[in-house]
Order: C-alpha cells, then structure tokens, then sequence
C-alpha cells in the first residue's frame, strides 16, 4: 500500500515539474538543483559563484530549509532575489512548493535560478523540481564511500562537486577510492574537487556552469532573433 | 491528503515499535537508535564502543543501510552479531523491519541492540524503532549551525556527540556558538565532545553509555532474584 501511495506522490510531484520546466523553458532560464547532507557546503558554493558569476549573470535563489532563513541572510549581501520555503519538518522541496514561488521572480530578469535544496542526500533526489539539472555536493569529511552508499543522487546529477579538499589531509579520506566510487556509479559525470572556503578548484566548476547557463542565453537570443 | 497518509504511516509504525519496545523491555535489553547525517561518524562510534565496552558489555548491531553491507563489514572483526536491513532507496528505518529482524538475534545472549540508522538528518528522528532512546551524531564539518537548522532530532535525542572535535582547526567551526545553538533546541542533554578516529573526549562517552546499560542489566538481576 505504502509503495501505491509513494507512486501516486511522485506522479503528481512529476506532473506538477513538468509545468515548472515548460514555464521556465518559455522564459529561456535554467534552474539548478542543488544537493547535499547538511553542512557539504551547498551555500558557501552559490556564495563563491554569486561573487564570480554575479557580475555577469543574474542569478536568483529559493532556499529550502525546514525551519529557519539562515541560509538566506548568508546570501543577502548579494542583494539578489532569494524566496526562503520552510518546509516544516519536511525532508525535501517538491514541484508544488517550487511552482508557487516562481510568481514571487521576475522571471525575465533572471539567467539562473538555483534551488537550494533540504540537507538530505536520499529525499531530494526522488522529486523532480522541473529543474534543468541536479547538482550533487559531497563533502571529504563525509568519506570517500558516500557514492556507492547513496547511489541515487551520484546516478541523476548532471555533476558533482567533492568540496573540503583542502581537509583531506587530516582525514582518513582516499581521493582515488572516491573516484573508482563514482566511476562506478556515473562513470561520465564531471567531478570538480574543491574547496568552497579557500576557493581551489573552483575555476573548473565556474566555467562548467557559465558554459550551461551561456547556452540558456544563446537559445534565448536566437528565439529573440527569429521573433523579430 | 499527504498530511493524513503520513498520519497512517507514523500510527502504524508507532503501534509497532510498541511490540517492539515491549518485546525488548521482557528481555531487559538496551536498544539504542543512533541518527546522523552521512558520514558523521556513526560506525566508527561503533567500532570504538565495540573495543572499549565489548569485553564486558555483549553487544548486538543492526545496520541500516541503503543498498550496501560496507558498514557491517567494518564490524565484523569483532565477532558480534549483525544483521544488515538495505532499505532499497528508503531513507530512513522502521520498526515493521526492526521486528522482523530482532528473532534473527539471540535476545536473551546480548546487553544492547545498537541501530545504525540510515544516514539522514530528518527523516529517522519521526520513525520510533522502539528503541530506549536516540543518540544524534554531527560531525565539526557539518558546521556549527546543524542543531537550529535540524532540530527534530537534536529535540529527540538523550545525548549529542559532536564527532570530528580535531577538524575544528582547519574549519570555521565555532565551538561556542554550536553549544549555545543546542542548548536553544535542547538545553538539558549531554553532549559529549569528541574524536572517534584519534579518540579524543570519548572517555565521557563511554561511562555514559556504561552506566545506561548497567542499569538495564541492573532490572535484569532484580527479575531474576525476584523470580526464584
């Protein structure tokens, strides 16, 4: 019975994301969805991209978080438009919750909308956002085991970020098992070693997403074109 | 409708992890729920409880995991029983499954039943497996704001471990701050500071736990006289 239900939940979920990715896809703009456990550093990675992308791309964000903002004052000084939804205790963002904040953006003053999502490495990569992509972010301090453990998220994001490289000297954290880990799970997906706090690695990540969200902006400009 | 289906589900689970609790309870046996984000340190508290406490203490595991049996393989050179439960995508344990697996146990042979949920923040703190009580593991990495931003588990738990104490140095983990955002969420519950992989502070830890199974034991030998 529990599993009928679930399936009903995800159809819904999946129904209602289709609507989102149409709406968005009209507007030419590309969502992210960005996944992690608490604490791997999903803010401190849009603060890092929020500085060097900012100037040059308009970037918008829904933080997800059960009960507090505090994700968001961390992006204020950005001064760009950010949508908190307390999910109450729930351990996830779905399509519905995301589909009623679009109207508080305007949306054609955006590139790209990031979604930050709930700490939880299993929960949010079941429901479809209407997202373009999942972006997986995983921390050294969390061991190099996490992708054959959580197999999930490594298998849909689109890349992953291994961020707190800079710790892996004081941990017991072996870069070549995570690499054969993720291999074995995505084998193609791009892996971006970073460190979120002291910024090594980041350039690869930055280009990466400035490529994506360049693309978003050509179709936009095509369509533009051919409207003329 | 959402909020009704999970009403049922949390009923049923909570009617079981009472059989559960009621069953263990006739054994005079500990069953501990130990809760934690991915790779906070939930086996390797483990495997440091197994060497210090396993000489005296007769300990029994059940791990939780995803689709894996790598955590229970880390346990198994110390000859105690283990079942693994692979809840095939599930992000948390229930009590249906804690049931099921307690009769491939010999109950009357252990002291405690430790449970290593699955790797999550939010959803294991709503399931009851029936245990005694839940211990919460975060790890330094996290950062120091997990108790506000988490707080049904850190609300639930009977003791906190803050793992990974010797990272604090090379992070922006402030050890104040994290003390006082858990004494918001929960202001009475020890919190037992320290390093699982160097060892540092887990002498409180131990004597903690000792004390909590002693007494289970304890009502144990009071039955039995009770009952020649």
């Amino acid at each position: 019975m529990e599993i009928k239900i679930m399936k009903n939940i995800l159809d819904r979920n999946q129904h209602k994301a289709e609507e989102v990715r149409n709406l968005l896809s009209s507007k030419k703009l590309l969502m992210v969805n960005i996944i992690s456990s608490p604490g791997a550093g999903k803010t401190t990675l849009l603060e890092r991209t929020c500085e060097v992308l900012g100037p040059d791309i308009r970037i918008g964000v829904i933080e997800g978080d059960i009960t507090t903002d505090r994700d968001a004052q961390r992006l204020k000084k950005y001064n760009i438009p950010i949508v908190v939804i307390n999910t109450e205790g729930g351990c996830h963002l779905d399509s519905h919750s995301i589909f009623k904040v679009l109207e508080s953006f305007d949306l054609e003053k955006l590139d790209v909308l990031f979604v930050e999502n709930v700490g939880n490495l299993i929960c949010p990569s079941q429901f479809d956002l209407g997202e373009n992509f999942k972006i997986a972010i995983v921390s050294t301090a969390e061991g190099d085991d996490k992708p054959g453990k959580y197999p999930m998220l490594f298998r849909e994001a689109e890349a992953v970020v291994l961020n707190k490289i800079d710790l892996i000297p004081y941990t017991n954290f072996n870069l070549t098992n995570f690499r054969s880990d993720l291999k074995m799970i995505n084998g193609q997906v791009p892996l971006f070693e970073v460190s979120c706090t002291k910024g090594d690695g980041l350039a690869g990540w930055f280009d990466w997403l400035n490529n994506r969200i360049k693309g978003i902006i050509l179709t936009r400009e095509v369509s533009q074109v051919k409207n003329l």
